[in-house]
């Protein structure tokens, strides 16, 4: 069993998270970490993809991760196993994360002098949107089984992605799904998406999320 | 497209929602209304169940169904179809609902006179599950491709379960999914949990599923 830290962090004491999530994002620019917010419901794929996107950058990023959960290590574990740095956040319970407790993660010693984190958050389409961790850029997930009709149902998710992943795509032939539908409603919900289909159980589509991210890291250092 | 009612709810005011909940229960008691609880992530096929449970179901009880909702009216449009009483209550954005919101929804003419009302939560993991609606029994599905690990994960939802649906188990051979394992978990969580393995798709298992409720109320109705 690889050995993780697990954190058990604290309800924020911040009155408004907007502004602590701007005063995140200004230190973490400052000391030159690029940090992404990882969001879908639970069992869309979150650290799979995680460890499919590790696959394809450890060479280029110093990177870490940050597993948050309301229970349990085995994801933060599975992480460790790649040989990148990885916490494991307790949320107490608590259904998403805001600035102040991202702040916490971002504090544990592994997480120092890092290039690129991903932050996963808890598992849950509808509290995570409300809140601005902090991150760079915020990533998501919907699955091929969880149905096509979810931006019509969780808008609000959809329009705070920056990049949407399709996952499950090798088990496209099983399910009723209509990925164009998906495709447009999420544009509809938040012009200029990036929407990439992927399987991270075989692997497919992560060169194309490995460029996304890489891109992104470079606008962001020349902005 | 089915003309649905759209019940707009507020939050509740009750302070105690655990006591609101024995209300509630004790007002649906004296009126003879059987109310069920279905929660699940997004996805897991809630509204396909729903619509198996009255196919097997609506011969024997008056049954109605309140579609719980951020946003849409997908759901209950699909269960009015059905001919079944039906309406979609939009929650505002909140993540759950307690049972003050569950009485407000009750208290829409189309929900007068029944027998059996399935109320379908909203679709997440977390928060309905720290919230008693005042449901006499509450029914959970976990789908395969969401993944074993969910127990471990979300141990609460699993907690306030009577019964738990292990949905597109017509997929299983397409994902590395342990039966076995999610049973014994579940098993932990709530000793005397219920586990009905079913295909809302393919409409396998839903006899036993019918056969539970129906026992269910029989209790209920003796107790």
């Amino acid at each position: 069993m690889a050995n993780v830290r697990i954190l058990e962090i604290k309800k924020s004491i911040f009155e408004n998270n907007d502004l602590e999530a701007e005063r995140l994002r200004a230190d973490l620019k400052a000391q030159n970490t690029f940090l992404i917010n990882l969001m879908s419901s639970p069992g869309s794929g979150k650290t799979s993809s995680v460890l499919r996107i590790i696959e394809r950058l450890k060479g280029k990023y110093r990177i870490g991760v940050m597993e948050a959960d309301i229970d349990s290590r085995v994801d933060a574990e599975a992480v460790a196993r790649t040989g990148v740095p990885a916490i494991q956040i307790h949320t107490g319970g608590m259904c998403h994360l805001d600035a102040g407790m991202t702040r916490q993660g971002l504090e544990s010693p592994e997480m120092r002098g890092l290039g690129l984190i991903i932050l996963e958050n808890v598992g849950n389409l509808v509290c995570p949107a409300e809140f601005d961790t902090g991150a760079c850029k915020n990533m998501m997930i919907l699955s091929v089984p969880e149905g096509d009709d979810k931006p019509l149902k969780y808008p609000l998710m959809f329009s705070v992605a920056d990049l949407l992943l399709i996952n499950k795509i090798d088990v496209l032939e099983f399910f009723d799904f209509d990925i164009g539908a998906v495709r447009e409603r999420a544009e509809k919900l938040r012009p200029g998406i990036t929407v990439i289909d992927v399987s991270a159980k075989q692997g497919i589509g992560f060169g194309c999320v490995a460029a996304w991210i890489e891109q992104e890291i470079e606008a962001w250092k020349r902005g």
